[in-house]
């Protein structure tokens, strides 16, 4: 805290294209993870390094009309159906950030207020142009200065957004999105009239762990990797690529897409706190907390390794990693 | 293991009443928690003392037909549908003991091996007359000695139903019969026409502890009670009385009928492995083992106080007690 009486972990500043409108209205971000063809795309990282309670100036049609607090960490999501035709060529898998916005009493002009804000805008990655105050074209979401936001924003509001707690909400988004998402998966497979009605019980038995995929996780894998329960009772079986982003039945019932976790690492594994190397080894995002970790009585389990991958699970896992893990761009 | 090859925790022998066909046909066993009255029932506690992998010999109409094998603990579950008229005068909620049953080829009376059975019958609690072979009226589950059923089932056959290590099954029931609950639950409330659509949806996000429960639930607990784990991210909202038990939408809805738990304290404290006392002691099941307690890194958790419950979560706390947690009978 400072005089100023706030003080956020992150400023970030969105540049909106197409879908503006619908991003503001769904309360959320959402990128597609990589540019065109697999390149890396900072703007695109930052969404997995935006934490809750952020704050996001949302700049579109050359002004800042709204302003923002981020209410979970990134969730892999496919691309929200409501952008319709807008952004036809991003990829279907994305980051989804969700976002509560407030709409600006007086929508601000960077490129009115462009000789303030020169010297305080990032060297590298600007979200415009520094002489013009013009959108950079390539930018998505890209970290600024407190003074940015300082320079456009209403002090008061600032204060009263930061009031917000939002880290300390009733409720993080990840449940009820993933929910949501699921539940699309469930009602599409189940007007697939391709599938034979076994199958199909079978595939949305797999949503929650259940059944034919159940069997066949527990035919690959004996205990829970991390804390070692074999208790059958105690123990979840967890997709390692998920079921929503499953291509099809095959992927979603196949025992070598799945591991065996005791509740409380089925969840970190899920929100993509950790992952797995393909020797066994355990990946911490630095988005989980070392006092968190001590809690859940897992610090000494996540130094270790956890038994090297079987080659058919190595392909579940790097999606997982590259789709789920919350790997935070290094500082 | 001895020399027959076999070695079961526990033998049982149940005295089916009207509802004989509904259990053999469901896969189950179910009984009330108590007598008329709220009259404690060793026969009914017995539900409780059966753990999976246990053997239960089905006597009904004068013969043992089947023989079962238990498949999970005893869960809390309202009166079975199909009994329709039967046990009307039957508690509505009991005890529900998932396990399969297998035929017998020839159905074997014990009134004519009464004999034989007589020197190895409890001598309390026997489910036949010592004499006639009659069934004990009074009599539900009866725990018997190893001999009784090697008098009864063929030595094969006996090894064949050891051999099914359903301890080790891939899938415990309890997730299962849970939501299938909770679905018949939901369509209930879901044609409940009494309700306005806000509290209906209200009422059906508390099933997976969000919204409004989950809100009230933060308003008054503030971290997991046996991890400390205080990051919202990784608490789940956890009825005390389960959401299916709940009279109605108050209860549902209500945030002294909720603890914020990490997922795998909620895990356990959901299954009826632990409860609390009034003052906030953890109580432990015969059922928890003591490796698995420690490899889920709680052993020290449970032997300290959590904090004095308050009065309006007292009620609900005893409502666990009495009808989730699983109290076994102490030989």
């Amino acid at each position: 805290m400072d005089g100023l009486g706030y003080e956020m972990k992150h400023y970030w500043w969105v540049n909106h294209s197409q879908t503006f409108q619908q991003e503001i209205m769904g309360q959320y971000l959402w990128s597609p993870k990589t540019e065109a063809h697999g390149v890396r795309s900072h703007f695109y990282e930052n969404m997995c390094s935006a934490v809750p309670g952020d704050l996001v100036l949302s700049f579109a049609n050359t002004k800042i009309t709204y302003v923002g607090v981020v209410l979970d960490f990134a969730i892999s999501a496919p691309k929200p159906s409501e952008f319709g035709s807008a952004g036809a060529n991003w990829s279907n898998e994305g980051w989804l950030l969700p976002v509560t916005w407030t709409r600006l009493e007086t929508a601000v002009s960077p490129a009115g207020l462009i000789n303030d804000l020169r010297p305080v805008l990032p060297s590298k990655y600007s979200p415009i142009h520094p002489l013009t105050g013009r959108g950079n074209q390539k930018a998505y979401l890209s970290e600024v200065d407190r003074r940015v936001v300082e320079l456009m924003i209403p002090n008061k509001l600032l204060e009263t957004l930061s009031m917000m707690e939002v880290e300390k909400a009733a409720e993080p988004r990840f449940a009820a999105i993933v929910e949501q998402l699921d539940d699309a998966v469930e009602a599409s497979i189940n007007s697939d009239t391709s599938l034979a009605d076994s199958e199909r019980s079978q595939v949305i038995q797999a949503r929650r762990g259940q059944g034919a995929f159940r069997q066949n996780v527990v035919d690959i894998e004996h205990s829970c990797r991390l804390t070692g329960v074999t208790n059958r009772s105690l123990l979840i079986a967890s997709h390692i690529k998920p079921w929503r982003s499953c291509a099809n039945s095959r992927e979603r019932l196949d025992g070598h897409n799945g591991l065996l976790l005791a509740p409380h690492v089925d969840l970190l594994f899920d929100r993509g706190l950790i992952s797995f190397s393909d020797d066994g080894g355990v990946l911490l995002s630095h988005h989980l907390q070392r006092d968190d970790l001590e809690r859940l009585g897992l610090q000494q389990a996540v130094m270790q390794s956890t038994g090297v991958l079987r080659p058919e699970q190595r392909e579940y896992m790097r999606y997982h990693r590259s789709n789920v893990y919350l790997r935070t761009s290094v500082k």
